[in-house]
């Protein structure tokens, strides 16, 4: 392993980082953002990836997001306070139970995954792994890689951590100091909260941009402007990550779409009956909703 | 009215402007915009921004959108060649009839209005105006006013031009010389034909981005993040503009909604059956038509 960069540093002027070391399993966009927002704000003595691919960490390590880097699951998560596991969401459960079964009695296991319920479940139907509490910062980007990572990117995010009736108290403090670290504010959810509440503000957006950019006939692609462009940005995100999200997480998007499908409805019907005053009244809360949430 | 800011530059270095005198009815966004791409370009010799408020007009002033201003139609058209009415879309037939009563016979009038089919029936149906041909520049934002206006606002954009069957083909060629010169690439298209693709390009994303967020439950605003914001971005447009544009584009708009939700429905269907190779297709045909489209 690499040294820590940062070691001699923190020595010269004693100052000690609020981490000694830091794991992260799969170093893409978050988990590449996290490690870069740690080091950054030289939080850990010692940022770890852990991956599959040697060429992905060692991209990660050139951006400056991880320290050290091993292929070696139990050897990076061995020393390791907490450990962030950033895979894509059908891995998540299989990658923690394989942490929890490596790393210190009382580390800390969280991931960065988009739905919570499922991994609760897989989780819960196993081996018990009582040092997990998921979380979800709600930032993300179409695109994706550590070459993308941005330290700020929590900056001012809010994550969701969601906690069982199982979780323990010291460790949710924990998990929940260690998001504001890097910037975040932290509100608590249950996972079937989370993922009922992710299905219309973020799911859902997803899948509407999509079929917004799908159904436009290709011949009239060339006649679109910023509006469409920017009502279609996220459809650019991968294809393979967002069916994961969705199977995962199937009932409460279903409930999203119907809840959609019932306002666009009585659009539809106010436009072609004439009735101005009630398609302008969805319109005036569309846009009050858009000018709530700012830029 | 102010004298032209150019003249002694042209006149120094022996360059002529390609137009005398262009008139703008309407300094907003994009009357403004285009102003500020004639000036930048030194295009003109001068331009006029007519309209009915001092105020609006001093702003566009300030912002060097135009070198003089009146609220006086008939003295401000009087010298024109080119007339470029940029009123809100229920008005334009209205000042464009106006301007042909008081405008040089050679003139060229056009307009920058969304919609086009209503405008022409509009005119048709009283006195001719042979020198009237429709223009729509597709660029925007969902600001407002000179104060947004930007030069390079139609750099790299696309205009529509909308000759019916009395346009006469000298003026054709003048009005899609004009919209080069500012920056813009131009398509010919009927006005019928127009009003039903830019129904599915630009009016149905605003639809459906106000619908997203006016179905978002209020309480969940604060858990948004960006996905959402890009995608319901065009819902803080100005309400009333976009009333009027839909209210004219009617039966367009009932068939992009219709065209939308069949797509919706095929979705909503294979995530329910958990045919997840059909909702897959959706997502990539949605990603490749984006990605063909760009940034």
């Amino acid at each position: 392993m690499l040294k820590s960069v940062f070691c001699g540093f923190h020595c010269q002027i004693g100052f000690m980082p609020k981490y000694d070391t830091i794991a992260i399993y799969g170093v893409g966009l978050i988990g590449g953002s996290i490690g870069l927002a740690l080091r950054n704000g030289k939080l850990a003595s010692r940022v770890i990836g852990i991956g599959r691919r040697e060429s992905t960490l060692q991209q990660a390590a050139d951006c400056g997001a991880i320290d050290e880097f091993t292929l070696d699951l139990a050897a990076g998560v061995a020393e390791a306070e907490i450990i962030v596991v950033c895979s894509p969401v059908q891995l998540i459960a299989e990658h923690v139970l394989a942490v929890s079964q490596n790393c210190r009695a009382d580390a800390l296991i969280t991931d960065a995954g988009s739905t919570k319920q499922r991994i609760v479940a897989q989780l819960a139907s196993g081996t018990p792994v009582p040092q997990f509490i998921g979380s979800h910062p709600l930032a993300g980007s179409d695109k994706s890689g550590a070459e993308n990572a941005r330290a700020d990117l929590f900056s001012g995010c809010t994550t969701i951590v969601t906690p069982t009736e199982k979780s323990n108290e010291q460790q949710l403090a924990a998990l929940t100091q260690f998001w504001e670290a890097i910037g975040c504010t932290v509100k608590q959810m249950s996972p079937a909260e989370h993922d009922k509440a992710l299905a219309l503000t973020s799911h859902l957006p997803h899948v509407i941009a999509s079929l917004l950019a799908a159904s436009t006939p290709e011949e009239l692609l060339p006649l679109t402007a910023t509006g469409w462009a920017d009502t279609t940005r996220i459809a650019k995100g991968d294809v393979q990550l967002w069916q994961q999200i969705l199977d995962s997480n199937r009932e409460p998007m279903l409930q999203a779409l119907d809840n959609f499908a019932a306002m666009f409805g009585e659009f539809r019907q106010a436009l072609a009956s004439g009735d101005d005053a009630q398609f302008i009244s969805i319109l005036d809360q569309g846009k009050n909703h858009r000018d709530t949430v700012g830029s």
